[in-house]
């Protein structure tokens, strides 16, 4: 059974242990996985995910204008903060698709609730895959009511139900991302379960960030959602692997407090702070997992004016495919780093250039002025350069703003694996 | 003698006929190019370029917040209204050089106004090339002493000067940017003179934009100033290789008069038509040889509630690596696109997805929905996607909002020559 990734820029706090398991790992969670048919080669392709009791929830959509008919469904129709179940389906995206999409996205959810004995607001919708073709409707639904009677029967239990969940997620991810954490808290254990894919905007054939968590600790709704937004904007949102956003992103979060524990303000920080690890560690695999990607680097932007100043500095580098390919080619390039903050700086109307540029423990930029490294410096750069994780630090004049993006560097595979002739 | 490159995107208007020749071009200027060792092999590097008599000018400027030294120093104490003449060097930005390298610019400028018997004012300073690195002002020294002499003695007349010169402010340009024109007016027949370089900003050894237009109408300052304002914001300020701007892009227009011809109503429209041409023709010219690229794409997107927001999302579709490589591998790939405009527009709040997207004259979006394309469509299409230079429009139902940009794709020689290690 697969653990949760592992990333040194994603330490887990000391009362939070990674175990064996997936979604299904919190007490009161079923899922399962099924081959439907829309994927060729009897792949794993379509996900059901329910839990035994009512929960709170909380889901954060992709803010693409084109967004696709399962994300519209769901963030328009279902009741977000009491869902109980979500219905998944790669190889296709119904994105594109018009008001037939709608349809059979609405057509979805209504089978998995009545399979399933929930209202359809209770049910998420979610789709990744090809853009603009509608959904083969006859082998979806086929697959839902297999998967369902599946998940009802137990067929699959545990943790073969939660790693069939994430395999049939999963598009053209080298390596799963799914795990499950036990956190101790003051009031007792109360465990998560976490099931994503995603490597890259790689629309049409493959595109997407899919991310669904489980917790089983007793919680009230605005607490839980407060949890989990916390938690996607301290690593989702923070990540970059071609600066593309899909028309499928969706994260959902469910918690059924079947563990009986209910956290105190100490035990909500703690599992607060697992779940942003948990994230994070997912985050940074799937930069890690970007297409054609040989590392991750981590920037911090420091002394801008404020926060969205330092986040559009950080992510102009992030962007930058001068700094990716140098990054590529583990060239120290600093020169690149200022040219794409002078750029984002500028378009603001900010001045307060980098004062100083470090790659790891080398600062290669002082008072805005290049430092002249001895030997055992330029050795241990090259060193940093070389590593899977880089950390890179930028300081600016300008005030206390700060920013952290993790972002993947820009290979001569990226640009074959996206230059085949797919449509 | 070089002629002006040719695009279909810019055709010249029947009253403007390419000649051979350059910034010289125009009655009543001189130019020289010289090796002054900046750049090794005894390569030219460092050009002047001179007026004989005052000029009415104008000039535009990188806003990157971490502009170069000769930039700063030109926009804030030269009067860029009237400049006479240019000193301009490859093989080194002068950029994150601190004080000392405004220092330097300060020099080149004084050496050069001394030797052209010119206020320091009216001479404006540009520079290209490595980030980071003093000027080795001792070789530039001597090289603008040569130059001016030479400039005096008329040692490299009219082409011959014009040519050195647009060699001296070349790096890694595969084909040279450079050309004049005869405009016929009612009033008579002016000249104009252009030397351009750029091909993406590929800091920190290839850097930048450079344009130096020459113009022998009579013509008052604020007259001309609109023109070539004007004549940037169709050409350079439309293009995009990697989205880069550079710490050192500058354009400065000369207009000395000594034509004699004093163009009215209709002769000023129809300069300011040919100098709107002869950039687009240099800018697509940038395009064409941006770092690796394989094709020119000009997008048009109709339909937005405004210029500036049709300007965002052609501008999220030209800087998509993913848009871009699908263009390397003649992929028609539509799904990036309406990915990439709905990123987009989402980020900006709108709504308003493309009704319709053709690549040159075959629709393969319709009604927000793709097409069935037939057998001779798809053939078209395939044809239009083997040409040099692919038109693409892209249609939204929000409002009068449309814009143009033109945009290179990302090839694996990108990769190859950007990851080179270079620092």
């Amino acid at each position: 059974m697969t653990m949760l990734p592992q990333s040194r820029f994603a330490p887990l706090p000391p009362f939070a242990r990674s175990v064996p398991g997936g979604v299904a790992w919190p007490r009161g969670f079923r899922a399962v996985g099924v081959a439907s048919g829309v994927k060729r080669a009897g792949k794993l392709d379509l996900g059901l995910l329910y839990s035994e009791r009512p929960c709170v929830s909380a889901a954060t959509f992709t803010r693409n204008a084109a967004a696709a008919a399962p994300v519209r469904l769901t963030r328009e129709t279902s009741d977000c903060a009491h869902l109980r179940a979500v219905v998944v389906n790669a190889g296709n995206a119904n994105a594109c698709t018009g008001k037939q999409g709608l349809a059979d996205a609405a057509r979805m959810r209504l089978l998995a609730a009545d399979q399933l004995r929930l209202p359809v607001e209770q049910v998420a919708v979610a789709s990744t895959g090809v853009i603009g073709v509608p959904l083969p409707m006859e082998r979806i639904e086929e697959g839902i009511t297999r998967a369902a009677r599946e998940l009802r029967a137990g067929a699959q239990p545990g943790d073969v139900g939660a790693e069939a969940f994430a395999s049939a997620i999963r598009t053209t991810d080298r390596h799963p991302k799914h795990g499950a954490l036990d956190v101790e808290l003051p009031e007792g254990t109360v465990r998560l379960g976490l099931a994503a894919k995603g490597c890259g905007m790689i629309s049409p054939n493959m595109a997407t960030m899919l991310c669904f968590v489980t917790c089983d600790a007793v919680l009230e709704g605005p607490a839980w959602e407060a949890m989990l937004r916390a938690a996607v904007d301290a690593s989702f949102n923070r990540i970059t692997v071609d600066g593309q956003e899909s028309t499928n992103d969706m994260v959902v979060g469910l918690c059924n407090g079947a563990s009986g524990v209910t956290p105190g303000e100490e035990g909500q920080m703690r599992l607060a702070e697992a779940l942003r690890a948990a994230l994070l560690a997912l985050a940074v695999s799937m930069v890690a997992d970007g297409e054609g990607s040989t590392c991750v680097v981590r920037l911090t932007v420091e002394g801008a004016p404020d926060a969205a100043v330092a986040e559009a500095a950080a992510r102009a580098v992030a962007d930058s495919p001068l700094v990716k390919t140098a990054f590529y080619g583990r060239d120290p390039n600093w020169g690149r780093i200022v040219q794409a903050i002078g750029m984002a700086l500028g378009r603001d109307g900010h001045a307060g250039l980098p004062a100083a540029v470090a790659y790891g423990d080398v600062t290669v930029v002082e008072a805005g002025q290049p430092r002249d490294l001895d030997a055992a410096e330029r050795e241990r750069l090259a060193e940093v350069m070389h590593q899977a994780e880089i950390d890179v630090h930028v300081r600016l004049d300008g005030g206390p703003g700060a920013a952290t993006v993790y972002f993947s560097d820009l290979t001569h595979d990226y640009v074959t694996l996206n230059a085949e002739y797919t449509t």
